[in-house]
């Protein structure tokens, strides 16, 4: 969608879980702090579904601060005057990675042609990054829900890649209800007539089915509470009801405000290719179905942080996932926080969360 | 939609919360049991959002079994031997009853000319088709989910009609969460480009929209744990992945299924009407914002049931109404049942719940 000066062209072929390959491979990337010489102080941050590697700086489109600026920087707990952070667009993704909406072999693009990826292609493509940049092993892999899942990936796949492992508001694997709500926003996003099989780059895009498949979502990344304090009933800039279909209410006019505010920045068939990737997650599954054989041999300390009112990745997951270190001998601290951001929590000022990856990191 | 033996018009025009009025008023009505000749053994059950009045005889679209068959009908907790039941379709809804897709004053169908109506509207509806009927007083107004809220609203507005009052899986009031998921139904189906601003029933109907609206539905009426349960990760008809973006997993196939099959059945248009309703539902903010005050002078006594897995209209959305009752000095009782349904709970065979539905009916 954008040419990004931070970008590397892979010098292999990506072999994908599918059996697939995927070439040329171009991995768009943020670097925050400097490498030092011994590269031992590379920190990789994977990012969520609707994420992008502007971690820390503003992002391109949007023109907003990057989506973990409270966390990541000079003297944050993500501390960049001593860490080298690497943040880089998922493959699949639309924000310069190699994706759908990228050039296929043909010189269109993909559209619906490109292959299906899953969180372990994700994290590879990142592997293969971190090899072009040199940097052997990092001294921690962090990421939040789908972020989680691509540093539990890269944890398992990759042994002895990363010293520490930060997992946070995620799981080992997708939960049927999480399904559910992604099937919904893909078949909204395959409702929409713009939709055209994929093929829409050169006319409108799908915006309207995207825009509530994001409105579906972003009601998951919330907690009822959140929406009942934020919110309420309270009407959006009237006295009374309107007896109409307009946003009466101010959580409606959120929504929508989220719904159409996305689709100037993401691309539907992204959309739908990372969030089949996050079905099709299940470390156990890949691993005969028992959790704690992922993690033989991976060398990394853990810590992973649920948050009380995280409703899509919920503390049952993440203690799940802890059982599982345990049972593999890894190290691995957890904590669950309180805050009243649900899913989101991970992204926001959740009181404690500064402490607990600050004091991880180390 | 069709024409139906069970229909009478109303004699006069039917005031609504709008300050409307609507004429004529056709209440397509099912009638269960015999009304005794002092007409003192009526009871009406409110039906609810996708519900209609085919309470426990066949549904003449789909040919299944009457929605609450279990629980309505000869021997059943709700005796149709010793009472008369009867059951409306609400207006603004599509089995019959005055709404969106009835001939409007031009002889074309209302569409979006069709007046916003509320619960209130509803049950006013369904006590004017009870006078029509003969029926003073019933010995019970009983109802699930936006049924429940009729009951209240019946309760409230018409002091002295109803007996006793059993209210199942609802709340007084509907919560910022519920108006953001339903307010993602109206946005699927109004995004659906045959939708037409409501103006499609000489053409194609938004039967997409409709059905990503009714998924995202569904996923609400169940529990995490009863869609673990029931399809977990399992994949349908299938050994292995995809890796396309068929239904790969049972619950893909499911919520499809469940999409599709609502489209034969329901009008887009009675979908955004009786979400509105649903959503503009506030009894205390109606009475001075003190809930207890929609009850003075009720005269009925009170059951209200919640389901432990329902997050739909949760325990304490009950416990909050019991609260009110105990303040208005009504008689109440109170249960959460457990259930691994969720909000489909009172729908279904939830351990303990025709025991009290027998018991408080008496």
């Amino acid at each position: 969608m954008q040419d990004l000066a931070n970008a590397l062209t892979l010098p292999d072929p990506l072999p994908l879980d599918s059996g697939a390959q995927l070439s040329p491979v171009t991995m768009a990337y943020q670097q925050y702090g400097a490498l030092a010489e011994d590269r031992s102080n590379a920190i990789v941050i994977f990012h969520a579904l609707t994420g992008d590697q502007y971690v820390a700086s503003e992002h391109p489109v949007t023109g907003k601060p990057g989506w973990w600026d409270r966390m990541v920087g000079a003297g944050k707990p993500v501390d960049t005057d001593r860490f080298c952070v690497i943040c880089a667009n998922v493959i699949g993704g639309c924000m310069g990675s190699t994706g759908p909406a990228s050039d296929g072999p043909g010189g269109k693009p993909y559209g619906t042609s490109f292959p299906v990826v899953t969180v372990h292609d994700m994290a590879r493509g990142i592997a293969r990054l971190l090899d072009a940049l040199g940097i052997a092993k990092v001294h921690a892999a962090i990421g939040g829900s789908m972020g989680g899942m691509q540093a539990l990936a890269f944890a398992s796949d990759f042994p002895g890649r990363a010293e520490r492992v930060l997992v946070l508001a995620s799981a080992a694997r997708q939960s049927a209800q999480n399904i559910a709500f992604h099937e919904v926003g893909r078949q909204s996003i395959m409702a929409d007539a713009n939709w055209n099989g994929g093929d829409y780059y050169d006319g409108a895009h799908p915006d309207a089915g995207l825009a509530v498949a994001r409105m579906a979502a972003h009601i998951t990344y919330l907690s009822e509470a959140g929406l009942t304090e934020k919110f309420g009933r309270r009407l959006h800039e009237r006295d009374t009801k309107s007896f109409g279909f307009e946003a009466d209410f101010q959580v409606e006019s959120y929504l929508r405000y989220q719904g159409s505010g996305f689709t100037q920045r993401f691309d539907a068939n992204s959309y739908l290719y990372i969030t089949r990737a996050i079905d099709y997650f299940d470390l156990a599954e890949e691993h005969g179905g028992r959790l704690a054989d992922a993690f033989a041999g991976t060398g990394a300390r853990f810590c992973v942080v649920s948050f009380d009112t995280d409703w899509l990745y919920t503390t049952a997951e993440s203690q799940h996932l802890v059982r599982a270190l345990n049972a593999a001998g890894a190290p691995v601290s957890f904590v669950e926080l309180s805050s009243p951001y649900g899913h989101d929590g991970f992204l926001l000022d959740t009181p404690g969360l500064d402490e607990v990856v600050r004091g991880f990191v180390g």
